[in-house]
């Protein structure tokens, strides 16, 4: 297809396809002429998964790039390319104090212990997960109850589903993407449901209770 | 204390203190002279939950307001607190074509009725939800293969954990600032948890897998 089908096709359009072209986020298309280029499928495709990942995931165009470079090296395995995409959309909070980050990193590492997980505190959802307890601790002025044992538990359980349904695609590339969609589009998806299931278990409990 | 106690206490400059009480954010103290008030702890906790909604959960300063208002409503029961905190960190994402959110919308509506969830479709979790499932399907090009009923099961246990958390708080302030925490920062809490649990996993899966 040509550039207007492409931009038709996708909904993106031209001005930004030809942005994304000159960042490298998208593969050129095969030049048929001085001035024009035939796009396959595969580029609306791409071109679906980039703004999935700039409006829905909230990446930056470096962020975008990153992944997609992860994605497209036959050198990198799976496990690295959901390192790479997992490193994209975790943010790490700062601010929250020494002795509060001190009590929350030793959370972080019992926890990990406790559960067997081969995951280094220093990666980015650790070091996350150390952030907002932190937090959550300074707010709360103690050590909050936090249940954090049995978050992590349905937590595996969530991982499993999100590794096998990466196993269950048909090629190895639609392995990679659903890695990549599964990342940064997942968070999303489970943090919708959890807020449905909330709203619904807080109606049996909380509607109409005084304060 | 005095405004210099408070600013120090919280970590909280003292001109962005001056401008949450400008906004309304913070109550204002007990004044002692003209140009002296007397702060209390309450002043240091309203401090530190105002600064985890703006920094780890990306809200606005208007959204905030919205979300401190109902918490400082007698007449807001718990229930509509979780609302409003909902309304304020559940983005919607636009941009999906009208043959996606169409699928989506029904698939969403299919899951509320097979989880006999109390939640209105307008909602703003059901509407995230639906925005973002209809991205999914556009970038695979047909319905996801998304196990979307053994995560709302999962999601199920997750708000339970979340509600009765909230219920075993001591007193009716406590558990309405919970509400609000475990909204604003359980989701940060959470994912951080299942990411490291797909470090895990797919260590275990994927690692050195051929591509």
């Amino acid at each position: 297809m040509r550039m207007a089908e492409l931009s038709a096709e996708s909904g993106v359009p031209v001005a930004t396809v030809k942005y994304y072209l000159r960042e490298g986020l998208l593969p050129p298309g095969e030049r048929t002429s001085p001035n024009q280029a035939h796009y396959e499928p595969g580029h609306v495709r791409r071109l679906r998964l980039i703004r999935a990942m700039l409006e829905v995931g909230g990446l930056s165009i470096s962020q975008v790039r990153a992944v997609l470079d992860a994605m497209d090296a036959p050198e990198v395995d799976l496990h690295d390319v959901f390192g790479v995409a997992q490193r994209a959309v975790t943010a790490v909070p700062s601010g929250a104090g020494e002795q509060a980050l001190a009590w929350a990193r030793t959370r972080v590492a019992d926890l990990v212990a406790e559960r067997g997980w081969a995951v280094s505190l220093d990666s980015a959802p650790a070091r996350a997960l150390a952030g907002v307890l932190a937090r959550v601790y300074e707010i709360a002025g103690r050590p909050p109850a936090d249940q954090l044992s049995a978050r992590a538990e349905l937590a595996e359980r969530v991982a499993e589903l999100d590794v096998s349904s990466i196993e269950a695609r048909d090629s190895v590339e639609d392995m990679v993407e659903g890695v990549v969609v599964g990342t940064v589009l997942g968070d999303a998806v489970f943090g919708a449901l959890r807020r449905m299931a909330q709203v619904d278990a807080s109606a049996r409990r909380f509607a109409t209770r005084a304060r």
